[in-house]
């Protein structure tokens, strides 16, 4: 039987991004029965808790809602039946996503805080956690779906599946959703009237636009796209793409292919950026800090216009989107992180991929893709096994598999440098990284260079 | 631009479907534009076109609508700028299939117009036709979509993608229709409730049953099966699967899986029927000599009750709802035959493979299933070669390829017997297989044996 | 270091092979340094195990050689620090075998003791047996390689591998050498002025044939095999294949795919000798019992002359090779049941296939085949989905995945019949199939039908 | 008939390797009945083809042999009814090679004469030479076998099997047999009692190392190698991997492989070359320039001994010993590049792969090498799809593929450096790149920045 009140959980309840996602939730108020809402964080976070929680049960209220909204530092109280879960936790806060960004660019490489050193460094952090988390679902709440967008989202699923055998699981992002409401606009199109098929891995994604009539806009899109000067995802600065390049593909890259299509170029950015102190987590951090400020405000009852500055825009809308389109079964076309199960012929069978899927009650059901083109095949191939390296490496805290990952990394050169940031970054990092004790204390022994 | 005004033409018009098909356009009358219907036909087919013809008109005209509806024999003249080309014919009438059918029972083997013998027979006689027509497509409406449903419609399609090298064509059947409404009804469920989830090949094809809650329904679906009588689809005998094979196994077969999985009991009652003059075939021909005398009464301004007798039931109306979801870009789900591209992982990337997908204006963008239970991997894996092999033979007339392919098809033992019934088939058939006159001649004068 | 005395074990030991076997080692005296033999049985097979364990000692004598051959029934004793383990065992004897024969022809079957009805309750009797012994290997033997020629060869092998997790395993048939001895002779070259390529599974396998000057003689191997009228293989019954067929497959068969490609004719002479209790089962046992009058003949001190008659030509003598070529780091190609690992594309990757193989000391490196024309790779992909559904319900003794495997068999025709035969052989053999007690047990009682 | 007296060409005649081949084939005498060794060049190269092939002629007469020396410019006349043809031509000699390792350098990238920027150009400039080659192949000697040892080698062969259209091509490379010689001294071992199992892409593979008692020798391998500090391979400066990377990707890597794991580090050793004027390619100039003051001694009648610092050791003796391999079909083991069909499971299924092989008059046959390591499988797949794109821009002369070609390669960053090499190198290599000419004359003109 269909559950007729749901409990929703949070993880990482004190986020800043709360807000959005109680509004998504309020938009979707006649499609989903919630009865109770829990925000779920850490003793660090209480305070952030705190706030971002008043201002969501303000919203509700203010919605003429009787949901319950809970703020709580007992996560297993909170997942004890559960039907959806969700998680935007950040371990270590942005103070860690400063680490993840300021020590690989100080000696001169790009951190980028999802599929670089960066994002593998917060899987580092983020993998033992999440599997933490499966290990409490299984036992508190088996049926729940977990609907992950602590990035890097992709790997985050991975872990799940592959390590925490968890089949329930989500990984969303909201890069494919800016990329469809802009390449509609630039192309004057309503985005319902287009089809969008996405294929790839998180953050590294292609896709096809397709109109109503079958005609294939691919290429009209390309060339509007470089007509064009506006980023298409807020929160990454914007250097356009090569037009040459981009046609011969025959596919739209994501936005965050600019760090590997213009890898020398977006590291010049980042540099001038990290002398001035103003990498993306420095400004997330001083924007976060503004939005808490706003959100004290007892007279505030909606979302702040200001929150969509902090990038993660129709970020928690997906995730409200894709929780009503389970529970009702809505089988609508969604870009998310699933098992790939051959949808993408030219990757490993079980790991995780980033593709379009109709989202039913069972689950989404990823739309076949088959091969990419040559260029794309052969990056994608090579940062899944970046990926399924640094999951491992997260899992069993072992130095040479977590030097692989690195080197296989296009971010990062081989060589000493890798083995120094790498070295550096565990250090850094060391209170979040139980698993890599052994090598780090050989590293600060001096053992390890 | 959407086209505001449609051509449809159907060849084979003559046929006694085609009023279920006009209806079926009746029914969609808001959302398809239809400007003209052209049903074309052979020299041999004229009087059925000219009866099946005026029934058409008059149904149109009784709808109250303005569409033209054009009855020709030159097929050319039908094809210039067409929009949609749906396909029926039936190459040397019934009369070839009651060879298809009588050849292989007169020697102990079961017929099988779809995947047997006589299958393979039909595949023989329809692949050149095909590929003609196909060949006047990408001249006179390449932009057009070509939807077929003549049998073996699988087969057919892969002929039209590997060898006609078009890619704008579905293959329809209406069995996967005929188990969602069977099933349905068995567990007292709206099919828009549930999700079906279908992958093999045409007329060889399995399927898994979820509801909106997201539950696996399949063992729920195979008890109920066990305990009905009914047969799913009406113009095949129905005889009870196995329990134990079918639980193991944790999908549910389609309805001709009979032919296999309980071979030698069909072939027992086929034998029977094949006694008393009593083949499908011959009851079709019967049934349809009635239906066209019904279609003659210049009353008779709707589709007949009669006409569900014959077997089709869904069948054109599935045709019907597949060219208005391509026009429409309606991206629902339907199951089709379309190129794998790796929706089955188990069959090659590039052959026609049945298998739930939504449909877009762009085409059938079929659902990853992934990989089959063992038991249904190595039956559909055989079936894909010797339907392989039988297009192979279609195209080039080769004697041992057609050999081959007979004593591949599990339907047919290996050994002499096979080659008696491809030689006295090839011999009963040699007005429709020009391809293959040479073995013929060589059949004749008793130098092939 | 190598091991510079060998302690040898053949389980099975009473076998009528063992003086050929025992004639191979002391062939290949100068390459194996032996130092004991150690013949094993089972209390059955005690009276054969001393007339044949007797006449290898004699053998050895006459030899001139210090090797200790022991006789025992205590099959860990023997295993303990064994360097080679071969096993030729028969479980439930020869008696067994007249059932796995006759049974399926009383229903008009053929049974085929390797991959027919026969085969799979050989494997159903065989495997509870080879991971039983591999079980104690692991434990007494660990580093010892165990070389199979109890059939069905290759289904053994994958038990092993998959469900024994033992990797020092290979299946060996005297197939292809008969093959390779046959077809030199019949294109009057030396077997080492050729390479023949084999590829499939075990009793289904094709090959092709190259000369030292690197021409692809397959074809004209195939047309000297239509001007010959001899039985490749010894002990099965010769009818000529269709040229048309084998020519358009463009390799060569090997025998046993007469069972299949002439499946009706093969079962027509089957039945004729059914009836006069001359099957092949109740052939060999008149021979073997001939056999072990002449092995009492304490005179005797060779392999007598009569042996190879019994079938197993080259067998015996492939297993010493085998033995010699991993001892010795030969590098030899020989035709092995090993694990596939992408040597054949159309399989899947874990399974066991029969291919050439390089034997090294670390075992056998499959030589790459690639993919199988489009007839062969239908087969042997349904018969490969057969194998693992046999084992694993030989695993299992799941009723419902044994009749899967039953009606997946191409010699086993689907329906009532394909459980009528099951049920009797599972009845007729239980005393050996512990594993399907509760199957049995509901048959017995009239609950399976 | 097998050939008993044979016709050699060798095109790139006046290399300075080819008194090594002279004297490789002297070795062989009794193996191979040479009668014609025609040595081809261009006319730029013919003062060198004197040399060089004057001293052939010296080494053949001392030998004691009446084998007749042909030089020539004419190809064609060199190609009729030749029996092998070995390739080690080098289009724009060694000061194209300059320009491939200099430009790149004087941009801070790692030029790399194989698969780095240098290895792309010289793949640019060499595909059309050897496509014509092969056209002139198939019609004066299509039963001749190709041997090739112009680098890239691999990517040579790819373009030879894909655009030629021509199987009988077999790619070399000295990399593997130096592992070999280097490897057995480091574990004190003699080589042929050793098995090396090598799998990857020319320039681009790992192996595993086992004995003849079948232990893995790799562990004890990587570990000595730790221990020693002499280069592999002459050739290439050497710097040592890093012991945790090596311990846990489990094979051994090859030399070239430091320019990826060690990237950052071996450009530092680079740029300091590039500073002094002494890139390998020009030092290899001057060792070039005494060699062939040395080759004009008339009293020189054998290879000169400074021939081994050019760095090719074992070079043109692979290429003989694979000569004498195909033509005595002598079936031992070597590394080759070849035709993957599967041997390699994470590649394409058509694509080159040097991979052990066994080597028969045939052809080489490659020895199945299955899964390679996480680490070891994203790598070769960005390389083989680097490789894929190179070879497709070299043949089209399409400049967004060949910018695809360029980001992809891991030693060439993304973004307007990328550009700026391949502008630069472009331009500079105008006179060997006919195919790339309109892209050229836009980079000239300022239009194409």
């Amino acid at each position: 039987m269909k559950k007729d009140r749901l409990k929703i959980v949070t993880i990482g309840g004190g986020s800043s991004y709360t807000p959005e996602l109680i509004e998504g939730y309020i938009k979707r108020k006649d499609e989903l029965p919630i009865k109770e809402i829990w925000l779920v964080d850490i003793e660090e976070g209480k305070e952030k808790l705190e706030i971002v929680g008043n201002l969501a049960k303000r919203m509700v209220e203010n919605a003429g809602l009787d949901w319950e909204i809970h703020l709580t530092l007992d996560r297993r109280e909170a997942l004890k039946d559960a039907d959806f879960v969700s998680t935007q936790f950040r371990v270590g806060l942005l103070d860690a996503r400063i680490k993840d960004e300021r020590i690989p660019l100080s000696h001169g490489l790009i951190g980028q805080e999802t599929n670089g050193a960066g994002g593998m460094f917060k899987a580092f952090r983020t993998v033992p956690v999440i599997l933490d988390i499966v290990k409490d679902m299984k036992e508190l709440c088996p049926d729940a779906w977990l609907v992950n967008f602590t990035n890097p989202s992709g790997m985050i699923t991975e872990a799940v599946l592959k390590y925490g055998n968890f089949e329930k699981v989500v990984g969303l992002c909201n890069v494919p959703i800016n990329h469809i409401m802009h390449e509609s606009k630039l192309i004057e199109k309503n985005p319902d009237d287009l089809f969008f098929h996405f294929a790839g891995l998180n953050h590294h994604h292609w896709h096809k636009v397709y109109d109503k009539e079958g005609n294939d806009l691919t290429e009209l899109v390309i060339e509007k796209m470089f007509n064009s000067n506006e980023p298409i995802v807020k929160n990454i600065r914007y250097i356009p793409f090569f037009k040459e390049q981009i046609r011969d593909l025959g596919m739209l890259p994501c936005s965050y292919h600019q760090y590997y299509y213009l890898q020398d170029d977006m590291l010049k950015k980042e540099l001038e950026e990290y002398a001035k102190n103003e990498t993306r987590a420095e400004k997330v951090k001083k924007v976060e800090a503004e939005l808490f400020e706003l959100y004290k405000d007892p007279n505030l009852k909606e979302k702040p216009a200001q929150l969509s500055q902090r990038g993660g825009t129709y970020y928690s809308d997906a995730a409200c989107e894709l929780i009503s389109s389970i529970y009702n079964d809505k089988r609508s076309t969604m870009v998310v992180s699933t098992r790939n199960n051959g949808a993408l012929a030219d990757l490993p069978y079980d790991c995780a991929v980033e593709v379009s899927s109709i989202i039913t009650a069972s689950g989404p059901k990823p739309i076949n893709f088959g091969k990419l083109p040559t260029a794309a095949r052969g990056l994608v191939q090579v940062m899944k096994a970046m990926e399924e390296l640094t999951i491992e490496a997260a899992v069993t805290g072992n130095y040479g598999t977590a030097l692989q990952a690195f080197i296989l990394n296009p971010l990062v050169p081989g060589g000493q440098i890798a083995r120094t940031v790498l070295n550096e970054m565990l250090v850094a990092h060391k209170k979040h990284l139980p698993q890599f004790a052994e090598a780090i204390e050989k590293i600060e022994k001096g053992e390890l260079k």
